[in-house]
């Protein structure tokens, strides 16, 4: 699927064919992060991520109970064409599943947030490595001592991922990244691990260990998986996301 | 007032001593504009706003019923600290004033967007001239033929002002302001005002006709006049705003 259209993704997933991680795919495409919540709790994460752009860059925000993302993915129906959802109850993960046509309410608002599949893509084109995908992991990603702004019931610590760079390529990943906001931006923080909260670098809270080269400095950025977090601890009745990989592949050009 | 910080401009507007137009006002700090909605229409004005980012940068949008703006301007009081304040009843003015305490509810959300005046600031500091301020006057702003994207009841066309630039300065003016979205970015349109719809530059909808310099250009920006506008334009129920040219001063700099 690396060259597949927007569409053929979408379809494939419709028609139960993919299913897969969308990692590689779709070459060429901004990929995106999902969150549904009914309109009750909507307001508040707008406001969230409005806050927090740079772990929440909003690329859409659909309209009450349309599950077509009409601006960033006309034809798209987001019930059905992502690989696979998960279901949060009360903040607890319910169930992964491959469609959620008989869960879909008229009230659900879904929200989709620039992912850094997106900006991995940037790096690698202009020549800088990405370790975790020559190494072929996810890559590292740690909850951090940050508080984000909070916003309702929304609030929590900023989680950010980790990727290394020799040190005379620190400052191209910084100025590569920082021109696309609507893929996080530019890193958080450069360096010292210990002053983000972090006191092992090889024991992440989500995805793998990344091994670094001698030299290598660890550059963080704002992670999508932030709101996610945020609206598990603060327990919301209903959260659908993307399943960790699965991600929703728009019409937007990485440019 | 030139060189007063946002604080004495609050308190004079609340101690009623102030109450003019704050163009020239705290120089250096951005000037926002006003838009307070109830509860219920919040969220689709917050999905007009980031669907249409460039009439509508959105600064903050308060929590529900708070009448500060805790991230931008801490300690400000948004029911008394504008100079003067328009109430829109179903689309229509129903009356100026320069406080809205007695009027202010509980599930008021309030729209503070990014505004001119601080664009402005930054041409002049860059040598460029602004006619209308040469000229002492309210700049013309025009209603153009383009779309906004549309969101719940939200929907009309994009307001414009205009700027005239001598030719060799427009590709500055372009550059300087497209670095900053958060006061309306780059223009939208440059020259031909008749491809937007507009018949006679010295006919404007709102503010005054701009004497051009032979050989000038019009350059054309997205305007904050846009979603007061569309709201009114949608006969929504209740809005409250800033008074033209009388904007609430926020604690950000103009960098």
């Amino acid at each position: 699927m690396r060259d597949a259209t927007p569409e053929q993704m979408w379809d494939a997933n419709r028609a139960g064919t993919w299913n897969q991680p969308t990692s590689g795919t779709c070459h060429g495409f901004v990929q995106a992060n999902l969150a549904i919540l009914p309109r009750k709790d909507a307001f508040d994460f707008f406001r969230f991520c409005q806050r927090n752009p740079k772990p929440c860059p909003v690329l859409e925000v659909t309209d009450i109970g349309d599950p077509e993302p009409k601006l960033i993915a006309p034809g798209a129906d987001l019930r059905t064409d992502l690989p696979k959802y998960r279901v949060y109850s009360n903040g607890e993960l319910a169930e992964e599943r491959t469609d959620i046509v008989d869960l879909w309410k008229d009230d659900f608002v879904a929200f989709l947030l620039g992912c850094s599949f997106s900006f991995e893509h940037l790096l690698l084109d202009a020549g800088l490595p990405v370790r975790n995908v020559a190494q072929n992991i996810n890559g590292p990603v740690y909850r951090s001592n940050r508080d984000c702004v909070p916003a309702g019931d929304f609030q929590g610590k900023l989680v950010v991922s980790m990727r290394p760079m020799p040190p005379e390529l620190v400052a191209d990943a910084t100025t590569i990244t920082a021109a696309h906001p609507e893929v996080h931006g530019g890193p958080v923080h450069i360096g010292s691990p210990e002053a983000l909260g972090i006191a092992d670098l090889d024991a992440p809270d989500w995805g793998q260990p990344v091994k670094m080269e001698p030299n290598d400095v660890p550059v963080f950025w704002a992670c999508g998986v932030t709101p996610q977090q945020v609206a598990m601890e603060a327990k919301t009745e209903l959260m659908i996301t993307h399943a960790t990989g699965h991600m929703f592949v728009t019409k937007l050009r990485v440019e």
